[in-house]
C-alpha cells in the first residue's frame, strides 16, 4: 500500500460492504483506494468488539456504539448508498449518513445504480402500483412514491448535493453481479473530496 | 384539541406518515395525542415550503433542509419504523433518527409489525435465501442477513435502546391495513418519554 504524504484527512467507509461474504477484502481496497488519494479510510471492521459474554442483541449495541464513536473521530464519510433489499439504500447506511450530517460532516456517496426512486420503486411495487385519485402514483397502502427527480429519498439527496462540498451522488452503473463490488464510483468520491 | 399545562417539550413526528394519502389527518392526529401528553408535535407538514419556480429536485432540497432545521428545534423524537416498502424502516425516518442522536435527542420508536429484522429478510428473500459456507444465512449476492436479535438494523436499535431513555422500541403488532395509521404504538411512545 502506497501512503501519500498529503494527510486529507479520515474517512468513514459507510455501506452495506460489511455484510459481503469477502468483506473484509472489498474494505482493505477501499482502504488502498484512500491511501492513493491521500486520506486514511475506516471501516466498522476496524472496531474491535469483545462478544465474550455478550448476548448477540448485546453486541449489536456495542457495534452501533463503535461505530457512531468511529464516524466522530473522522472527517468525512463515503457512503455507498447502492439499493439494498428494496428500492433504496441500506438503513444502516442511511442512519450514518443521517448522523454524519448533524455532526457537520461533509458526505459523499456513490450508487452502482443508475434510476430514480421513483424508476426503482415503481419497478419493484409491480402490480401493487396504482394511481390515487389525486393523480399521484401510490403503493398498496395508498401511500405516494416520492416523484422529486432524486436518486433515493430527498433526505439522502440533501445531505449530498446540498452539503456544501459541491459534489452529487455519484452514479456508476455497473452489472448487477458487481453492484456491491464495484469500487469505480467510490473512487470517484476520493477524487471529488481530494479536491 | 386540548393543550395540557405542561410543557414537556417539542416532538419531531418522524416516520413514513407523510406518503400517506391521509397524512395530514393522521398527522394532525398524533399533534393531539401530543398535546394530550404535554408535548408540542411537529411533523414536515409544518414547513411551508414555496415551490413557485423551483424543479422538484430544488423542492426536495428545500424539504430536506427544512426538515434538518426542524429536527434541530426539537427535543426529542418519536419515530415510526414500521417497514416500508422492504423489510427494514423508511430510509428518510432512519436518516432523521441518525441525525437526531448525533444531536444528542432522546429518540423514541415503534413499530407496527411483529419479528425480527433475520425473520423478515429471511421471509422477504424467499428462495433467494441460502446458507453460504460459513453457515451465516445470505442473500444473492453472498451477504449476510444480520442475525443479532434486533427489530432492525443495528444503528436503529442502539439509538433508540442505548440512547439513554431505557425504553426499547414499542412493537405494537396491528392487522396489516393498518400498518400505517395504527397510532396505539406511537401514544405509548408519549407514554415513555413522559416518565
Amino acid at each position: 500500500m502506497t501512503q501519500s504524504s498529503a494527510n486529507q484527512g479520515r474517512v468513514y467507509l459507510a455501506g452495506p460492504d460489511v455484510f459481503l461474504l469477502n468483506a473484509a477484502a472489498v474494505l482493505e481496497r477501499k482502504k488502498e483506494l484512500c491511501a492513493k488519494h491521500g486520506f486514511v479510510g475506516l471501516s466498522p471492521f476496524d472496531n474491535e468488539i469483545d462478544r465474550s459474554g455478550l448476548s448477540r442483541h448485546e453486541v449489536a449495541h456495542r457495534i452501533a456504539a463503535a461505530n457512531e464513536e468511529m464516524i466522530r473521530s473522522c472527517d468525512l464519510v463515503i457512503a455507498n448508498l447502492t439499493p439494498f433489499r428494496g428500492p433504496g439504500a441500506d438503513v444502516g447506511t442511511v442512519y450514518e449518513v443521517g448522523f454524519a450530517r448533524a455532526l457537520g460532516l461533509p458526505v459523499f456517496a456513490y450508487t452502482n445504480l443508475a434510476g430514480s426512486l421513483l424508476d426503482r420503486t415503481r419497478r419493484w411495487l409491480g402490480d401493487r402500483l396504482k394511481q390515487r385519485a389525486d393523480g399521484e402514483f401510490a403503493d398498496q397502502f395508498d401511500m405516494i412514491v416520492e416523484d422529486l427527480d432524486c436518486v433515493d429519498n430527498l433526505m439522502i439527496v440533501g445531505a449530498v448535493e446540498a452539503g456544501g462540498t459541491g459534489a452529487g451522488i455519484v452514479i456508476n452503473a455497473v452489472p448487477d453481479k458487481d453492484s456491491f463490488t464495484d469500487l469505480a464510483g467510490f473512487e470517484t468520491c476520493l477524487e471529488l473530496a481530494a479536491r
